[in-house]
């Protein structure tokens, strides 16, 4: 028997729309009335709360402590660092009044009218090293007070002309990473340090296989020196940057004026770095590994690892099933993956079996359990893995399941992360040529990332960039991109290859 | 040899000027250059961190899932429910614009000039009940999607007029819960389960006894049927409102159309509640425990509960002290109190003994552990309490001290609390005419909570607090306070003293 995909259209379909039913049909989020402000319903939150405790620790373990700045930021601020504040100002939430006068109306109804503008309008940040540069510059006097290793988790706005889900919305959370220095060395190990922290993070939690590198001069972040990122394929074959370290040499310091007095006894400029990933790792998530299901989530940062569906064909067995999927329930939660104990779901709710299930799938939960009455006859317990598919399913001793459950969930997540590597890898292509770069992205064209030798200019790559929306995603860090060629536009010697996409 | 205390002024002499001084000293926060917001600094943010996870847990516990719903709020959202608008409407951050230009000017620098007019103006969030009211409007249908119960973890801004940190800030963090029910029975029931956890998180957390009560109809959340409240005293015996939780009947159902069909299959209101902690409990924290050395943190709240300081007289015994600390740290680190491993903090820092001595007295660390070269040879460690002041030292052997940390933690989190009961209910008294409470709350009288028999009217109650700045803080849930008698200004019967008292 044969079924028909939980989620219409597929991937090969209608890939943005199928996105947007994934996350409908999952219940992850959904657009509130506010343009292009989302709600994060409880099960995308779940996973929000997973990503961000786990980084957390890394943050932690790397020697950062979490702080809170405030949310409006004084217009004189970003005019102080001009670069940045063209990279951004285009597209800002302007706070200019501090009062609400009520109206009431003739109808009974009440009007509410703006009054008591202030003298300096506020933005809501849209990034926050210029508030947090104030604040490092009132912290630092002496060599001695750094390095600052700070991070805030927080909400920040963009006014998003064309909003999607997770990917682009006008608010959204994330944790933002802010250091100084005393040394350009220093600033610049800690850029390249939290870079891999994020892509080992995307690798290992995220199952997403990254290509990390360094942005090209035209694709930095507004007043950097230097801009790494770790960019993901998806299963459209687009690149999602996931995250981003910045070292911004002294220019925020300079902005800021975060001095201090140096181990000779001169005043000196901190050398700062600011890193960062956002509610953009769902988006990421829910493309990467998605199906025409619904989404997978891979088990470390799954809300509910596992569901347990309690199967109650009789009224007068019903209480019976639902207390040993119970007892199983606490059984496993008594375990631990990654050092976190099990999260495990039992779903009680009165409701018929199919339903249930197909919820679960939808909602991508790693591994589904079924028992019923003749399974607790037999001891046995249904097994349901989400990343094979709606019709897998194992009968296995409840022991040897309670025995092998970590495994079992470290399975699914290495085949998540293979899946991936495989279809990202399968799409990657070495080109040398402009004809075999056109055809590549060409419409019916296999798409993806191509590997590329690159010495244009930044007006070549931002040709490149408008004519064809295809933009250098990153020059990898990695050797294996190390390689002796010549540009495939301008012919010139290149001694690396660098990665072109289109992108999200 | 006595030592000055470590604050300037102190308790007695000048209160406020106290407080303001302890935040400072112990880097909890401090004043940002934008009106009114602060900058929560690493210690006091590690303190929140503590403060929201064990809350976390207590909302799971309790059935409750977060979420996370949009900064901002369209005016004409608040203009559905008018008794809720007029109470929030004069203190708010309006987003007029959606757009900057930057203009370059004749010197260099740049300026930036709000545009992109917005058609309806928006809010930034002073409460979320309106927004995630349109939220719960298109989540439920039927009873069966019933209850709903959400929390919210996030940022809020009220522009206040008198700032002071923690207390009372422009913007602060909090959490608000949000749920909805089929009949108000149950939805009340939510209510007072809230109004409980509230009154046992500050009490076994914070160490800090309550008053659990209701609000009087004038001290109401706007737009509440009920508000509960928990009343905290501090140490100049004003009143601090630390939690409260609302039911709100079908105001906000109404104004955001929540309507379900109901088991009868009739159209029917949903009944709604929310309930909120903000930073503010930190600022009851340090004016409920500090004293004159600074601020004193529970330990289970603490950032740091234990900082080792090595002693380190000679150059070449340095080493061999500090490996002694981390060993005596990584073997405190094993242990668990209250369900989470101990936070335990070596300070490295190559700095005089005293000034990190007296750091940590002031940051308020629970117990700090000495440890020199001859500790190591007689294999014993110097304990000082937190709270038996700054001279306060025990030398214990180390084998006993590991064996009875958690003990000895648990004794200085009792300690605290009953020092801030006792001083509560020595600052608590029974009167009964108005002399007798004109006197108490005299310039110069005893000041505290009055407990009063109270059976005057709304307008009465209002010339009270306008004429003495005197609030009914709440009419107290507990059976203790039953008893019959007269109201101290009307004579009319009373059946409940109600708690009198001036407040922050």
């Amino acid at each position: 028997m044969s079924q028909a995909p939980a989620i219409s259209p597929t991937r090969e379909k209608d890939f943005p729309e199928w996105y947007q039913q994934v996350v409908r049909a999952a219940d992850l989020a959904e657009n509130s009335e506010v343009r292009g402000c989302m709600v994060i319903k409880p099960w995308g939150y779940g996973l929000w709360e997973n990503i961000q405790r786990q980084l957390d620790v890394k943050f932690k373990e790397t020697g950062h402590v979490n702080a809170y700045f405030p949310l409006l930021i004084p217009l004189s601020y970003l005019e102080k660092e001009a670069q940045h504040a063209e990279g951004f100002a285009t597209e800002c939430a302007v706070v200019t009044h501090h009062r609400l006068e009520v109206q009431k109306q003739p109808d009974g109804t009440t009007k509410m009218i703006p009054t008591g503008k202030l003298e300096e309008p506020f933005v809501i940040r849209p990034t926050s090293e210029t508030i947090i540069g104030a604040a490092f510059a009132r912290w630092v006097q002496s060599y001695r007070d750094l390095p600052l290793l700070i991070n805030q988790w927080a909400n920040v706005m963009r006014w998003e002309m064309r909003p999607r889900l997770f990917l682009r919305t006008a608010e959204f959370l994330w944790q933002e990473g802010h250091t100084a220095h005393e040394t350009a060395a220093e600033a610049i190990d800690e850029t390249k340090l939290m870079h891999k922290v994020y892509a080992d993070f995307l690798r290992n939690h995220l199952a997403i296989p990254v290509i990390p590198g360094a942005k090209t001069e035209n694709e930095r972040f507004p007043g950097a020196v230097d801009t790494y990122t770790v960019e993901a394929m998806v299963q459209d074959r687009k690149a999602i940057q996931a995250g981003t370290s910045h070292y911004l040499g002294t220019n925020f310091s300079k902005a800021a004026n975060i001095q201090f007095l140096g181990r000779d006894n001169t005043k000196q400029l901190a050398h700062t770095t600011s890193w960062g990933v956002s509610t953009r790792l769902i988006g990421t998530l829910i493309m990467a590994h998605g199906d025409d299901d619904g989404v997978i989530i891979p088990p470390r940062v799954a809300p509910h690892q596992i569901v347990i569906l309690p199967v109650t064909p009789k009224a007068d067995t019903r209480q019976e099933v639902i207390d040993s999927c119970e007892a199983l329930a606490k059984t496993l939660r008594t375990q631990t993956f990654h050092g976190e104990p099990l999260r495990v779901h039992v779903d009680k709710r009165d409701l018929q079996g199919g339903a249930k299930n197909w919820e679960w799938i939808k909602k991508g939960v790693p591994l589904r359990l079924e028992m019923g009455p003749r399974d607790i006859t037999s001891r046995t317990v249904a097994v349901c893995r989400r990343d094979q598919g709606p019709k897998a399913k194992d009968f296995i001793p409840k022991e040897e399941l309670i025995r092998d459950i970590t495994e079992k969930l470290q399975d699914i997540q290495d085949a998540l992360l293979k899946r991936a590597t495989e279809m990202r890898d399968a799409n990657m292509k070495k080109l040398d040529t402009l004809d075999e770069f056109k055809a590549f992205f060409a419409e019916g064209g296999p798409g993806g990332f191509a590997l590329m030798h690159w010495a244009g200019s930044n007006e070549e790559e931002d040709k490149i960039a408008k004519d064809m929306k295809i933009t250098i995603r990153c020059i990898p860090i990695s050797d294996e991109f190390v390689e002796e060629g010549k540009c495939f536009l301008t012919g010139k010697p290149s001694s690396r290859r660098v990665v072109f996409a289109r992108s999200y």
